[in-house]
């Protein structure tokens, strides 16, 4: 299975797409997601100027071996541009040797442990009206696990938020819009939220809800002793996490479940937060976190702490993500949620994809390799336009966390 | 100082540098370093597509807010590719504020702590012979601290160590050069290397010697124990560190002073290992860690656990660093030593610079700024050719840590 | 920058301050405070006998250089004398080198991280309705934070609070005055002050209270536990804090947020405070510990840990310490809060300054330097007067803490 | 016991010193020292101007309320300035309770727990053979444990050491000296110190030697383990001590008992020492940590964890201190040894006392107090002369710990 050529695609079919397509001697092909959210092209050039002249000549089949040519070779490990790139050709190759293999990812990595993938769906109010205009809409859907986000009062733009009939994308502009956070006047409303929400809907519904890392401990802390009662799936983000020791606080004061990860890029990111149970959701992805090959050990390593997944899901990450991430957590014993955020149709055009959603989980499909293909033509038509994640200030004008 | 034009150049005389220059209105310019040895391209590509348009028309004054947008504000924080593109704005922006306040830049952060800042040299041998004629040729240069590594009977080609009379520089190839390493044979020959300098040039002369990640804890503590009668000045980078911890391991075995963090971009890869006094002293540099504002953040912590600093200093940085870490080291209080590897005379001719060396010390010059220029239209004659840091296998095909 | 004179001046315009003048070869001078609340002519003593001496014929460029001389030079480290000296010189040093850079003083910390400076205000009442009254007030001048005190029914004279119509000076006797305590008398009165406040402005209004270290830890975890669900913005000085671990058991105990630190001199005064999250905010002045150079090392190191500024700010600093404290608020990223009890008009006279209040916000000037200067000739019409902070008894006559 | 008076003195019998005389309205009155080397006028203004005014009408009868009201009623306490200041007036205060009960004062105290106190002498060479001359004389008047310093190959003057016949005393000039420091050449010469005494004097001979604060914790515990097997009696001042967690890693590595703490002012200097049980000899004085009333708290403390006194008595402190040490010594249940380097004939004029050297030990008196008194007519002959110090550098020039 000698790789006979590597080539990195930049789209963007309603958003930014960064993919890699490998080759083999033997004509089977390998797709893997690339896309790092406001930085894609800095994640193409390291893949084209940097790997791809590595590849050609390899053993697609030494996929371990790959990867830590990729990782322990590079001399600067870690990153998540680094780790990016690497979980592109981690996954092609996965998608190779499953095709090969003539099986469904999920079967190389142990086959089925259960039927079917719970996902959460995203309710986004600017007022805590249309926030529940948005739940009753996500349940109608089946989903019985739902992230509410709710506009702040004297907060003019809350992250997350957008106003009626407009779907969100975070990544809107050619510059990051600048945002503005109020953790006194978040603290004010937070409890409002959640029991609006109790008391319309009961406790049979799963909320989760997002921080964003807007907190420091001490106030996640405050946070999640109000909320608790609420009994939340889990509270996400709540405070930045280069200081994993930081968790410590707010674990020690509420019991309310923490999940934290979508920005980490290795197992070093999360490691003290697993190995003192700091956490009990992961969610660090595939596509930022080097591919299966890595994920598969942060998962292996949460297990042993009881720590679960929870996989983001939001439209950042390409179908290819979303279907890796689908066998994975068929596969993974210690499953937890995944996140779900429906792609715009033109982008499962883009990416066809065997997937599908149904009343409250998704399935991963049956076909050989990872499911999720990739239309070179069609994408053509749909070149990179710069598009940033705001930035937010706090009222006086400090840049704040995002 | 609004800043109106940012530019960012590759070229590579003798080797690749890429470098960032930042213009305001007012016409003064500063000039960043953005050389990530093998992944010059990614980063370039991140500064010029994620960053440049960014910085256009924003106040050249306000580093810290710049570098918390640039931090905070890109979601993905931390990372090589990430800090050294930060570190590049960082630099040129201390090069314009310095210029603009007509200081040289080692004033502004807090003037002068000692006039020259002791170097050490390398000295490389095929084998001990060899080895004691390049110490003996760096004594007689003046340096009292030299870095000693010693090709291993057994093992082909050893890193950092090149015939004689060829200069060694370790990114060398058009693609990654694999060397093989053996623990055994290593630890079987290092003693003799040790004890063989100690016998011919006594103990006035600082001996350092690099280890290159390749050992475990345990193996390190090993060498650590085998080596602390021959008094070294450091062992540096015996392990990987992305786990912090296991340095406790070697700290509890040997007094050997250990050195490492020349692959570290955040404070986040050092803060375990220096409040817990795991190490003695910390080689993270300007260029890869964020710039200056960055850099000092780590110092001054160190500071507060004794340990010092050991800037990386090898030809993979370009002459703007250098630069930056003589005004740098002039300044900072718990300085510790400075590494020196000097560039081939066209890369001072690409980067007029106005330090110099004399007799075992490096001086910063006296211009405003950095005290680093670059001749743009020199650098264009010596475009960009890739070349990498060679791979490490064990004997038996392992890829290994380099 | 040779130093050719230092001089010490001692005035009370209303109230004692102790200044230092450096003056340099070149005609450019540096202003620094030296006040210590109730030990000013020790202050001085030290500066003019055994510090005067040692700065003369210095280079006023070398801040480190002579910051280390005299914090390592001195063998008696550390204390309030000794760190108030050697502020004192580093501010004067800072003061001549932003002038010679012909820059604001927060240029040379790098540059402005927001444009203005938010800070509170001291409401004091006798009772409950004159603590209303003066709440009103302040936030009709703008304030959005504002600092709450209470008489205690049953303790006659507490600490920070006046007749109405009378303005607060702590140190106002030429002997110190007995107040009287009761711990329980005061817990029994907290709760009523937060929930008539709460009840009168609601809870946009950010509230702030200053224990002033009269409990034990378990009776401040007390405290911490009534007044948390009336969302404090901090709750201050909650219990001495030489045992810096005492807080361990508040923290335990209440999300309540925690700032300490105005009595402190260094850095390792608050070092375990910080390392473990045990408070969210550090109220130490530039003026108490050691100025510029060692402050931001503080504020660096609490950065690590979420843990935010928040400076003292009563009318025992000089208006020299306050404006430096706008230049640092400006520019550091974690800026919290500024405390802000305004000077009389004589005292900005004498020491004439650039800052102002707005709405709410202090802003820094634009002068190069710290932009307060200190008029001599006016000075030296309102000579040092004896002045003493109150000292503070338990019921029974036991000496407790003030 | 109404004090009516409280006067400061300072006077340079051969050596700078400060005296606090308080007298009662019976005429009884006590004696203080108060001197703080290099920095004495600061204590005497701090004494004058803000403590004396206090003091007079007070009941000399309530020491321990004084002493409270001083340290907790002063705001800004510890410090070596302030507790120096309690000092002085707590032992006068001791001395006037005693003469009151016309007692020795280690009788108040708790009585004798032994006859008599061992001292250790000074033995200072500039090389080894001048060493061994000092040692032997050391010997001959009676001393069994002598402190050992000897000059280091290469660097030109050396703490505590002088010229063959030149008697030492460090605080020698009228600006500070700057002495010169090398690691290094230390550490390459130490252990033939050691070897040379014990091959010359044998292990009979109790032998200390103090390092000066010049290493870091992993230097330390390098010489730690070189020493060991020469059995120090102490390794004194290893490393400075302000991050007392530091002495962790110099304990884990070495058996060689540690003694530090001459710069100490307060319990909360060597608390994390003691209660972690880091050191075995505490060397703090009742002159710069608060007097008797303080200093018994930390023996106290000590004694819970083994550790053991070992005061600092070279002759910076008065005969006052030596005095009081000696009854302090002659009660405390955990002494373990005493520094003695004799005063000149003229200072035990200026401070006539009752204690005596005998045969390498030294005894108190049986005069009621603590048998040290002042002549206040013989010191006015002797006016204050501004000493200073030495300052400490390495060879670079970098300001180094002294």
């Amino acid at each position: 299975m000698k790789i006979v050529s590597a080539k990195v695609f930049v789209c963007s079919p309603s958003r930014n797409f960064v993919t890699l397509k490998i080759e083999t001697e033997e004509g089977i092909y390998g797709i893997g997601d690339a896309t790092l959210n406001g930085r894609e092209l800095a994640v193409a050039s390291y893949l084209e100027e940097h790997v791809v002249p590595l590849l050609i000549g390899k053993d697609a089949s030494r996929i371990e071996d790959i990867w830590q040519y990729l990782y322990r070779g590079v001399y600067w490990r870690r990153g998540s541009i680094t780790m990016t790139a690497i979980a592109a050709v981690d996954v092609a190759l996965w998608d190779i040797k499953a095709k090969q293999a003539n099986m469904p990812l999920y079967q190389l990595l142990g086959g089925k442990s259960r039927d079917s993938v719970r996902v959460y769906a995203h309710a986004n109010g600017t007022n805590i009206d249309h926030l529940i205009d948005e739940v009753r809409q996500a349940q109608q859907l089946g989903y019985s696990a739902i992230r509410i986000q709710s506009g702040i009062p004297g907060i003019k733009k809350t992250y997350g938020v957008t106003e009626k009939g407009i779907k969100y994308e975070p990544a809107n502009a050619s510059l990051p819009e600048e945002q503005v956070w109020s953790t006194t006047k978040y603290i004010n409303h937070i409890e409002n939220v959640f029991a609006a929400i109790r008391e319309e809907f009961g406790y049979d519904l799963d909320l989760l809800h997002d921080v964003h890392h807007r907190l420091t401990p001490n106030e996640a802390a405050q946070v999640g002793k109000i909320l608790e009662k609420y009994r939340p799936f889990w509270l996400e983000d709540m405070v930045p996490a280069e200081n994993q020791d930081s968790f410590r606080l707010i674990r020690s004061r509420t019991t309310a479940p923490l999940a934290v990860g979508e920005v980490f890029n290795s197992i070093w990111d999360c490691k003290t937060l697993i190995e003192n149970q700091l956490i009990d959701y992961i969610r660090t992805t595939i596509v930022h976190a080097g591919g299966i090959t890595h994920l598969r050990r942060i998962a292996d390593l949460a297990s042993l702490y009881h720590v679960r997944t929870g996989f983001h899901g939001a439209t950042d990450l390409s179908p290819i993500t979303m279907g890796c991430a689908l066998h994975f957590d068929t596969w993974v014993p210690n499953f937890g949620i995944q996140e779900h955020m429906p792609h715009e149709a033109i982008v499962n055009d883009v990416f066809p994809n065997d997937y599908h959603f149904d009343n409250g989980y998704m399935h991963c499909g049956e076909t050989a390799g990872h499911g999720v293909d990739f239309n070179e033509q069609l994408a053509a038509q749909y070149p990179y336009k710069p598009a940033y994640l705001p930035v937010n200030r706090l009222e006086d004008g400090t840049l704040w966390n995002w």
